[in-house]
């Protein structure tokens, strides 16, 4: 396997954005449509059947000769954020890619590699539509959602040649899926700071985003003494280290993010009378996330009401844990160096979400350099591509 | 004397408003030139000889047949804020004029009202032009700023008629102020809470305007353990209790406010890599604004250093406390009944801090609704007017 070939295509799909001063590839962008086509020449290279399907997932398949045959799908997705790194995504699809034309035995089942058109969401605020419509899970009613021009998902599709009629054709049935492997970059600092090239994905983390508005009392900086304040910053500030605390002391189970605050009309000689934040909760147990929810309502509730101060907590979006599969994380497991087997949740979102709903699926994380993904600093170094390149020939091979 | 006649013209000065929604009257406002003819009239029906000098401010005088009369200057301000409430200067006009038009002996000193034409500062951002101008203090470089509509100071004093180039001849030298005495809301809750109707202001703060800047390392809230964080929020929420802690703890000496805070760059998916907060220290005492400025800028450096996030503390504006004049002050107390004796320090500023780099100053403050001020609730009962009205004769026959 080439871990040179992976990384040269990783700078040519990386030169291909809708914008000429960074990289950013959404969905539907004519950027994508040219990304689609280089990597569809780089399946037929590899000897795959390749198509490009209705909601602009590039696919490239090698059928078996086994007529009980059931198919093995590795993939990623080639859509970016804006302003990317050129990593997140492609990584996945060209190091399958790699490993498949390298393994050139026969294989009692099928492999399609898949490039999904869309897991970042960018364009319409809505994620996964490309492994939404591999599984068969694609939302007809989203074909209406208008892009900030006004422009329709369904008219985005049929641009690009799409039917919006076949999407529901373009599905893997469920009782034909053998498994779903993903390779992608860890996104975070912890493969990083620990020395390891590669971490087996447990679970990717399940989320809830709220907004908490906690509300004082405005009043003159200068005037009113301390004793009669009821100053919402002072009260959010508390919250906002409780929370902290909380996060601290079940560090392995939950992750919480306050990472938007405003001080409504706030100035500089004002007492703040309202702040409105964000709380960003995830968690791999699905209890740890419900159980954070509750402990932490009564905490913040609790010292609000001390300071005489209202407080609410509104759920803005929830989205539930995903389990990778025992059975094919085990056999990914057992591919790896005893020494270097460590274990991850993912606290952000794969295609992985949308396939687990039909399919067993299991994922690799990739160390990138300090953790940073979603810029353009995104990097691998070739020696760790290399390391992973070899797991995951491993194996496939162990599912012989 | 007739509180009714106050309270009365109160409600016909606060309906003269550039804005006809609310009432807003900054300088050189069309409403602030109808405001000082109402104010001079007022002044001549009083029978105090009343001109309105080159800043616009209203003035009437009564001299003394004393050859060594020095004057007495009782006054407050006529300009607002932006959606204003009524009582907030004019109450200290109109309750000097009631009181002056009572005192119908020969006095050994020269009265002056003044309706100072610029307390709030709403248009040019420099407050205190009429006290200023009063006191010679007026720098002549300010009549080059410009409005948001780019007028200058200069042209829009011409505008009123004034003239720049008199504007140093419009003051009272310092050798022939008596005192000066002035009559406000209190803007604070104190009082209301107390169920007092005045209060003796004993200092007016002095005020360190600063930004914070808290900068740690953004990160995506999925992907970075608690452990490895560096979150700029949690870091300045702990620094937010600090301060206010101290405050709580130096109740009497200072106060504290964080007004306003910004996360840099704040997405709810986004751990906070910077934040940028205000902080407003108010004391009656230099030496306790100084201390505290040391004290905690060591105490958030301390907390800040334990989380590896960097600290800045720019101080951005700094007025020195004012020690309203002890001798006037204790007349000022005689005329109040023993058992209602409060003194307060004023947080915010009045044009007394002006007129005391001349003149010995001393404030009476009166009782509003809930402490409200600066909003159009902002209220004054009249059974408190009638009080501040006798302690205010009380106070100026004890001058003789």
């Amino acid at each position: 396997m080439n871990t040179a070939t992976v990384l040269a295509r990783i700078q040519e799909l990386g030169a291909i954005s809708e914008d000429s001063a960074c990289l950013t590839r959404t969905f539907g962008s004519g950027a994508m449509v040219k990304a689609s086509q280089l990597i569809a020449g780089w399946m037929q290279e590899a000897g795959l059947l390749t198509r490009i399907d209705n909601i602009h997932n590039v696919r490239g398949r090698r059928v078996s000769k086994n007529p009980a045959a059931r198919t093995l799908v590795l993939g990623s997705h080639y859509d970016t954020v804006v302003n990317a790194g050129k990593f997140d995504g492609p990584l996945g699809i060209l190091m399958a890619l790699e490993v498949v034309s390298a393994i050139n035995i026969e294989l009692p089942f099928h492999i399609e590699v898949v490039a999904f058109s869309d897991e970042e969401g960018v364009r319409y605020h809505t994620t996964y539509l490309g492994s939404k419509v591999l599984t068969g899970a694609f939302d007809p009613s989203l074909l209406s959602l208008k892009d900030a021009a006004g422009i329709t998902l369904g008219d985005a599709i049929q641009l690009m040649g799409g039917c919006t009629e076949q999407l529901l054709h373009d599905k893997i049935p469920a009782d034909q899926w053998l498994g779903y492997f993903e390779i992608h970059i860890e996104q975070g600092p912890v493969l990083y700071e620990k020395h390891i090239p590669l971490a087996i994905v447990t679970a990717i983390a399940g989320q809830q985003r709220s907004q908490l508005i906690v509300k004082g009392m405005a009043g003159h900086a200068g005037t009113v003494p301390m004793e009669m304040r009821q100053d919402a910053l002072c009260c959010a500030s508390e919250c906002i280290l409780i929370i902290e605390q909380w996060a601290v002391q079940h560090r392995d189970q939950v992750l919480a993010t306050v990472g938007t605050l405003q001080v409504v009309h706030g100035a500089s000689n004002v007492i703040p009378g309202e702040v409105v934040c964000s709380l960003d909760l995830r968690s791999a147990d699905p209890d740890m996330l419900r159980k954070t929810h509750v402990e932490l309502a009564a905490q913040l509730a609790d010292v609000c009401e001390k300071r005489k101060i209202s407080f609410e907590w509104h759920v803005v979006q929830e989205t539930a844990p995903v389990i990778c599969d025992p059975e094919l994380s085990t056999l990914l497991e057992r591919s790896i160096p005893a020494a270097e087997r460590v274990k991850l949740v993912s606290g952000a979102g794969h295609d992985a979400v949308a396939v687990s709903a039909i399919a067993p699926v299991c994922m690799l994380f990739v160390r990138c350099f300090k953790g940073i993904s979603h810029h353009p600093q995104e990097d691998v170094e070739a020696a760790d591509i290399e390391v992973a390149l070899e797991v995951a020939r491993s194996f496939i091979l162990q599912l012989i």
